[in-house]
């Protein structure tokens, strides 16, 4: 390893649910000439089921397989962590099963584990499947909650959407719209600002202008449809401005992104999980990249799904994958 | 006047707030070719004011002055009905207050009732302004309160945005988002769903496709993040297919929209005001049309507000209102 080399961040990089398009995208990413300059990847999956995605794929993978347990530390190019937990023979494409579930949940794990005992600068995922991972797990809520758990996190985290130079987070996630309301308090509203804040600054920017978005229609119309604005989201944008947060709101939520789309703000923070998933994505973030951030390193993974339909036809795009990869190097590099 | 022109339909233009773009739009519309061929004009405001925005925009007004009152049944072309309240010269533009709120009033209530009387097919007005009503009238609610108290209507109205053949309807509108849930109902929902399968086939949908929108993210996943969808949406929907409606749903709202612009649907019914207003504008919906449906007669306005930073410069594009006057022809042609 010579200077430069030693420089690139580690990324592990899990494999996804088997059934659909995880495979070939992860053997695409591994090919790529961008990826491979950047960064120092360790995939970890199953080799076998790997190959079939190269196949798949139309590439001759270049990365040597290990063990797990494997003395990491001299990674240069790629390097393919084998499980070797599940035989590509008895997968189904297109169907979200308990083994593809377990695939998906072991392969990340094993990622978050290496990034926390400081062997990988970052992780990053191709697509899960939701069903199979309960399927795996039945108490299996969202990647947030299981990275925390794995890597004994404490302090708040939180998702965000990326969008090109667009970000998107949110206050509340994945909760009935009628228990919104009740969820929001200035505490969380700040902390939520603060959080978009830091993992913005992490990516590059300088002094994110964050927009706050209103709860309710017309920003509550002067307090005529609903007081949240008033009484929890203003004294919020005030608290983050007094710590030197470039925020502004509360906007109407049917036109902030708009504003921002149009260059006024780099990022929306919004009350809830529809507000700002539908503006994402009409703006096309099937193209964008989800960022877990409040973790010690960066987790990305391309925003769209498994894309069941097309797998196995080695037609998926690699966009939005390689923008996850890529925006989990810049911020490692930036750490 | 000979037969073909005896079939044009009459429509009542009411001037809307004179402080903004409002006085020059009205005096364009009056001037387009298009428009003249396709109906009997009758514009209703204050002539003065009315000749200022001709020059603004730059037009010839091509239109006879009448009183109030005055025998409109030998309409053909443009007439128009000088409520001679307002003199231009004490209008400040860019500024909302009480005198142009009560002359948008003035002058919607007489085209109002020009329909109610049968004198007129149909209702058009330029933008108001929401600030400008309420100091006219303290109780000022919206459109549709103040429309259906004037043409005496009991039975449901509702709001809907058209943008092309783009067609959004909402269940819940100018209330806290804390309220949605609990005004929902099996019954309201049907109750819009039919009203809106009833508007669009006023407007020429044949069997128009409508798809229903959840109300929680990820259409409540089975339940786990709200049960609106299986206890109050679904049995609307069915209900609603029962009566022969093409409807479909619900459907998470941050896929529906990308659906229905693709083509499957011709409409989406939103539970609440910015699930469909964030998509809406989203899409480019200050280039439509707002249609007030239910009443006897159509109801249209440009979607876009009163541009006061751009009004006076004759600059203020008449896309949007024509669009409106022409969908109020098309709509009377079809009764």
């Amino acid at each position: 390893m010579n200077g430069l080399s030693r420089r690139k961040p580690i990324i592990a990089l899990a494999m996804g649910d088997p059934a659909g398009i995880s495979p070939e995208l992860t053997a695409k990413l591994t090919a790529l000439e961008e990826i491979r300059n950047a960064t120092n990847l360790i995939v970890i999956g199953d080799r076998r089921v790997f190959d079939e995605g190269a196949r798949v794929a139309g590439i001759e993978p270049d990365l040597r397989t290990v063990a797990p347990g494997a003395n990491l530390t001299m990674a240069d190019g790629a390097i393919f962590v084998d499980l070797a937990h599940l035989d590509p023979r008895t997968i189904e494409r297109g169907v979200a099963n308990k083994a593809g579930g377990e695939f998906a949940l072991a392969n990340y794990r094993h990622a978050l584990t290496l990034a926390r005992n400081g062997q990988a600068n970052a992780v990053c995922f191709t697509p899960f499947n939701k069903k199979a991972m309960r399927l795996a797990r039945g108490d299996y809520d969202d990647e947030i909650a299981f990275s925390a758990e794995v890597v004994g996190l404490t302090t708040p985290a939180s998702e965000f959407n990326v969008l090109g130079k667009l970000w998107n987070a949110r206050v509340t996630s994945h909760i009935a719209l009628k228990d919104v309301s009740s969820r929001l308090s200035t505490e969380r509203i700040h902390r939520a600002l603060t959080l978009t804040d830091t993992c913005m600054r992490r990516a590059g920017f300088e002094n994110p202008r964050i927009a706050v978005a209103a709860l309710n229609p017309h920003a509550g119309d002067g307090g005529n449809f609903g007081r949240e604005e008033i009484d929890i989201i203003e004294p919020a944008v005030l608290a983050g401005r007094e710590d030197g947060i470039a925020v502004d709101g509360p906007f109407p939520a049917d036109t902030v992104f708009l504003r921002t789309k149009d260059g006024a703000f780099d990022a929306v923070l919004t009350m809830y999980h529809d507000q700002g998933q539908i503006a994402m994505k009409l703006m096309g973030f099937d193209r964008g990249v989800t960022l877990l951030g409040g973790f010690p390193f960066p987790i990305c993974t391309p925003a769209h799904g498994t894309a069941y339909d097309i797998a196995g036809r080695g037609v998926a795009s690699i966009g939005a994958a390689r923008e996850a990869l890529m925006l989990s190097v810049d911020m490692s590099m930036r750490r």
